[in-house]
């Protein structure tokens, strides 16, 4: 029998075109491709494009095909299986646990990786990565119930002076994207609630839309002004910033439109 | 006068095949291509191979060059210049300095970016990405003073149950690459000037060597082990777990050799 093997191949941020060369000769020397969109998408492309740009079928899993996992481990135990994931390849822990379950069959597994929000946010925004404390996902209240844990980590990361990048909930069954007008309405209703003046309609909030597109929107001001405004289609993803350095004003001044008054009064701290 | 740009493009972690498609069709578009290896380099592959590789000349800027700047932005006013970074592209405030400038002269940039250590060693690992707390980098100790910095990073993480990704120095000039092996004796010492036990020769540590390559080395076992080891060429990094959830476990174990004994130990937690 055949010895199979399974990669895990990043596709990046945005579209077809976001995948490293790396990946893109792995993908065409596989003998079959899995992907699945459902724990994030590629917003500038389709399936179609993305099949006829890399010149490969590619079956696209839905997250129980994904979770349960039997059809790409059974096809990996002989074959050349390559599985695409959006952004860097092992961010969710549905990928891990499926890398884990290929090593106990004997798979041999690869990840080559993809351009992932985590850093492109922070280099857009011009704001140091190593001044960044915990990521936090800020997800839809459900039954008027609003999860506090985005707001301790802001809270716990603004203490220690450091910047957070807030990621916003996709939920691919229904195919709704949370935009940051939405994300921080729910941030101001979970302050409203406990009161600790960690985000208030005075706070400096910096807004990133369609990381790794052409044209991604990038713009930081206080969250009164910001609420006001249409980002677009998605992605959005938020930074509530900490103590900024100098240089990191200046960045968020020349290359997210920080208001003058605001640059100034900062750079003054 | 034509107008003219500057694009950063993220070349990724190893060699000439992790920049993205993207990267790669904006540079040979470009006139006029800079880079710089002294922030970080690529080790898998030379400049020779690049420009072979990309079909186009690199003109490689030292350090002086680099933050002067004059050449990249005289250039870019008038022409279609790229400038290849390692990684992904907006790590270094060098790079967002020079954006700065670039905008100040009325000049159009654009950001295509790269794959990162920053996701790539979490990946590897198993690790959740949402439970690191702040990056660290460990410089060499000058004149025999050892900045602490590092070390109260990583126990303010792992006070908050947080995992910590410590980058190690690189200094370009004189070729020099801090191992795994001395970036933990460095930390022993540190320890053992602090005196806090966050780093003590039976704490667990990850080092991954050679990210972004074909055979990246990944490993998690105790200092005392770690220490004999040869990790081979570089970059080398190391993670400081702090909490470890059992798919962590699991994954260090399957993933990174973690002993038997060890994960057994850490489920039981």
């Amino acid at each position: 029998m055949p010895q199979g093997s399974l990669t895990f191949i990043g596709l990046g941020l945005y579209d077809e075109k976001d995948i490293s060369l790396k990946g893109l000769d792995h993908l065409r020397e596989s003998e079959i491709v899995f992907s699945e969109f459902y724990t994030a998408r590629l917003m500038g492309t389709t399936f179609n494009k993305m099949e006829k740009f890399f010149g490969k079928k590619i079956r696209f899993l839905n997250r129980a095909e994904t979770e349960r996992a039997d059809i790409i481990l059974k096809k990996a135990k002989t074959k050349k299986v390559s599985f695409l994931v959006c952004g860097d390849s092992m961010s969710a822990t549905t990928h891990v646990d499926l890398r884990i379950r290929a090593v106990n069959l004997g798979i041999k597994t690869r990840v080559i990786h993809g351009n992932s929000i985590v850093t492109a946010v922070p280099g857009l925004l011009g704001l140091q990565n190593y001044k960044f404390g915990r990521t936090t996902t800020l997800v839809y209240p459900e039954n008027n119930f609003f999860p506090v844990s985005p707001y301790e980590v802001i809270k716990s990361n603004k203490n220690n002076g450091l910047h957070t990048l807030v990621l916003l909930d996709y939920q691919a069954d229904v195919d709704r994207f949370m935009t940051a007008n939405s994300a921080i309405e729910i941030l101001l209703k979970i302050e409203s609630k406990m009161k600790k003046k960690i985000i208030t309609k005075n706070s400096l909030i910096c807004v990133v839309a369609r990381a790794g597109s052409k044209n991604p929107l990038v713009i930081a001001d206080k969250i009164c002004e910001l609420k006001k405004m249409d980002f677009g289609s998605p992605f959005h993803s938020l930074v509530v910033p900490g103590s900024l350095h100098f240089m990191e004003i200046e960045a968020l001044h020349k290359l997210a439109s920080l208001p003058d008054y605001m640059a100034e009064k900062l750079q003054k701290i």
